[in-house]
């Protein structure tokens, strides 16, 4: 393509709203271009980067056995009634009515729609299994659209949806699918981890998240550097390191003892008061769950996981105890302890479990216990797992100190079980003619969130650095002076054997200062960028890899060649 | 692809609601399935059907140089204010409104958007011409939302804009188009004409639509079957034939004269009832224009044809003038004639040129004139062409008899000028710097509807036959009886040489018994059905051509030359 009448419209400025590197970048290079807050258009650009990643999400996919269709975005809203989202999903659910005032929600994921034509098409076990995928424009209205495609309300989505007759199918399509991701994100030559991830208290059991590694990622991903542990704070485990050495042996036979302890009500207050580490504190937190009060216990240098708690909650949300609540205990808010009320439920996080000379609030104002035993003096008490990991923690399975990172969720995959298939119907025959459930999967990519994280790993200050398997061209075919005849026309050769070659190249055939097409070129980052200048009466040119920085001359017999050897050890995959 | 995991779900009986072929094929043979009413879910045959077009759409729009993006379907409805159709477009265009009450449009079309993006990216001269597009969904709430894809809410769409400088420029840009939708259709394996449309009175000059030949269509084609003139019914001209005999030579220097015809008011009831042809009758109708009557002449036989009309008004909408008016006028409803009525303007179809005794309303109850003599009795008319053309009419270019038929019109092309760069501001200064608006041109395909045309062109009475270029599959391999381990061998072969050699193969290993299968394959209507039985043993398959119908033996040696025969002079052009 010749660069002149292409709509690539750079910018030398980064634009006032962009937070984070790509999506300054999608907007200087010229990928793409706000509509509405969370809206976006691609510009050519961007969409042929976007297509390569289509393209190998379909490669992948359709390679694992899965089948493409296209559902529509207009839901009537009787599906998302009857499956009980209609309510549930709130205001991100966005929602319309059409002329006979018959409403819709525009689909903000698909498994009503799909459970629904599974539900009419397929009766038989003989059909299963099977799992249906679609690459389609999901919408969801943010409450807080931000960082341009990372999270946006109009975006496409890759979702495809699993069928089976048993749980053991289930997890042979959702490892095919695992699997699939795997190999879809190497290929886009994003840095990720597949990380273990909350289920929730609904039908489904295991779940993991692609997270590609990124500083600006919104979710907290726990990792071991040495087994292949990995997984997001929600649903991270590990193993707190063993007790500070504050522990007095000393103390190790007094009985707990009521200290005076004014207005301290906060850890932090009451750590610098006794002089003692918030690891010899345990926090009683007051919570209410439909109506009933329960005190859940854990160390005090650990932070509660609400999720985990929910979790053993059965699922049941949970408030924060009022004042009022407290006092009706017995106790005062800010000075709670598990010693002395009767006839509460008292949970308790693993982190407690062994405390010795450990404090606790006295259920008294200005008043704590200290030398609490907690297996001698709390007995009967139920633990979980109900904290958060923190730094420092060791990793369960091999013992490693436990690594943090911030990641990007480019993709899911969830055994959905039958809640879809239960709520909406549908149902198989069995070999023996019984109706059962159809067990389901679900499996999502984000995939302009996935083009947008390329980026995020891939730039440097000139600009972007694309992979080799997603570049919106292959080659940067620069001619310097294009009044130059002799420019203009080894340019033109060089164009025409690299097009034939198979490379798609962008002609910069600009009548632009040279400083300009450098730094665009450098901006646009393709891999690989041929410049035709002043040797070229020598059928000399430069050529420089964007990535490594690399500079060299080359004679234009030896391009071709150049260019295979380049892309191939590059590891770059065909694509149109 | 193997069929018994794929979901396919053909149907024997027709579905009730389905009206026409095309939706009945689509449905039966699992293309497609209904969500709500105009709006469908694509299963993965149709899908494959759908992506084929796409494909021959996309490289065509790219060999024009045209270059495709992607915009959002959420629009901010301050755009579609900006251009003034928030209100005009009515209750077609779906509206919603996003958390915060903001008012969004879903895209019925897109010019708002492009053009919002072509003004703020392109400032010079320098950067036009350009042709974008995209590949996208749209979508038009219908009222009456029919006949599968051929009408539906949420559809498909190639819409493109160009932008140029000049009229001249547009004119290429435009031509440009028009040719690359003539190889679109024709890649298709489409019979359809490109017919002048009525542009409207707004801004735009040509307009051309392109009709898919079609009984169901619900666009009249008139087109001569000497020359290349054709044009839909809004905006078809042609010449009337010689008024008929029935001018009596004799009566030529009588006056106009006043007879009685009671309650004789409609043109049926006064040609019985003066026995003469409503050819010698000249209709009169009164409308109203922006609260000014105007008289409209035509012909008996003539049908008013209301966009013309409206055209000659310069654009105005108009009304029937109503019983009161009419009285107001100085006459009475049923007996309006164009003699005797004082300051009104009256404007006439050409088929009244010249007409002699002809027979007009008197104005008064129950009286006509006869006798009347256009040339000479009714002085200073202004003419126009105001009517339908009707059958039986000549071509005004070669003079011979004009062809009417039926269309589906899957593109239209059409030259916009400036309407919306100057309504939402894209403007570019020229080489002396002086800003212009930027003149621009639109272009739609129906990419679904194409789909649904196709097959209403492409079927018999037992299914569907896929044109070679886009069929779902290439190939229907069929195994007669799947336990047979000679047949399960030899099928295996063929499948496998044949997707090597760059087939797509659908292998029917279904255990299903053989009229099951031979239906659902002349069903779902590939080129090629390759029929594995009893002659495996030999090495012999039968083979079958869905078109002609022919069916012989091959040898497995024969299958690959053959394919390649076959395909090659069906006229198939490449595609994945």
């Amino acid at each position: 393509m010749r660069q002149q009448r292409m709509l690539i419209p750079t910018l030398r400025d980064v634009p006032g709203d962009a937070e984070v590197a790509s999506h300054k970048l999608m907007l200087r290079a010229g990928l793409i271009r706000q509509l509405s807050s969370g809206i976006y258009s691609y510009l050519p650009l961007g969409l042929k980067a976007l297509q390569h990643i289509q393209t190998i999400v379909r490669e992948e996919m359709d390679a694992a056995g899965a089948q493409e269709m296209l559902m529509p975005a207009l839901h009537p809203s009787e599906l998302w009634k009857a499956s009980g989202r209609w309510d549930v999903y709130g205001p991100e659910l966005m929602r319309l009515e059409d002329r006979h005032g018959r409403e819709f929600a525009l689909g903000a994921t698909h498994e009503e729609v799909i459970t629904t034509i599974v539900k009419d098409e397929i009766q038989s076990y003989k059909k299963l299994p099977v799992t249906l995928y679609q690459i389609q424009t999901k919408y969801r209205d943010e409450r807080r659209p931000r960082f341009g495609l990372l999270r946006g309300r109009e975006f496409l989505m890759k979702d495809a949806y699993s069928f089976d007759r048993s749980q053991s199918g289930l997890d042979e399509s959702y490892e095919s699918m695992y699997n699939a991701y795997d190999r879809i994100f190497t290929r886009c030559g994003l840095n990720f981890r597949a990380v273990e991830a909350d289920s929730g208290a609904i039908g489904g059991t295991d779940t993991h998240e692609f997270m590609a590694l990124a500083d600006i990622g919104e979710d907290t991903i726990v990792h071991c550097p040495s087994c292949h542990y990995a997984a997001n704070l929600e649903k991270a485990v590990g193993q707190l390191p063993a007790a500070s050495a504050s522990s007095k042996q000393s103390d190790l036979n007094a009985k707990p003892q009521k200290v005076h302890t004014p207005q301290v009500s906060s850890i932090k207050q009451l750590s610098e008061f006794l002089q003692i580490s918030p690891e010899q504190i345990i926090k009683s937190i007051a919570i209410e769950v439909n109506g009933t009060p329960v005190i859940v216990l854990l160390r005090g240098d650990c932070e509660i996981n609400e999720i985990k708690l929910k979790n053993v909650l059965g699922g049941s949300e949970f408030t924060m105890l009022s004042e009022a609540g407290i006092h009706k205990l017995g106790s005062v808010a800010g000075f709670i302890g598990p010693l002395g009320l009767p006839n509460i439920k008292i949970i308790a996080d693993t982190s407690i479990i062994g405390m010795q000379n450990a404090v606790i609030g006295a259920n008294e104002a200005d008043y704590h216990l200290t030398h609490v035993h907690v297996e001698r003096d709390l007995v009967d008490l139920t633990y979980d797992d109900l904290r958060n990991v923190t730094e420092g923690e060791h990793c369960l399975t091999c013992g490693h100190e436990l690594s943090f990172a911030k990641g990007i969720e480019v993709g899911h995959v969830f055994k959905l079980g039958t809640k879809y298939s239960r709520s909406l119907g549908a149902s198989f025959s069995d070999e023996n003619g019984a109706a059962e459930p159809i067990i389901m999967g679900c499996y999502g990519i984000g995939v302009s969130r996935v083009l947008a994280a390329i980026i995020e790993q891939n730039y440097d200050e000139r600009g972007i650095i694309w992979p080799d398997s997603v570049t919106p061209f292959d080659v940067h075919l620069l001619t310097v002076h294009v009044q130059d005849e002799i420019q203009l026309k080894l340019s033109t050769e060089i164009y025409k054997t690299l097009t034939a070659a198979g490379y798609s190249v962008l002609w910069d055939d600009r009548e632009e200062r040279p400083g300009v097409k450098f730094n665009d070129a450098d901006l646009l980052g393709f891999p690989l960028r041929i410049t035709v200048g002043k040797k070229a009466v020598e059928h000399i040119v430069e050529c420089k890899e964007r990535r490594s920085g690399d500079q060299y001359e080359l004679t234009t017999e030896q391009i071709a060649a150049h260019c295979q050897t380049f892309f191939q050890t590059g590891g770059r995959s065909s694509h149109e």
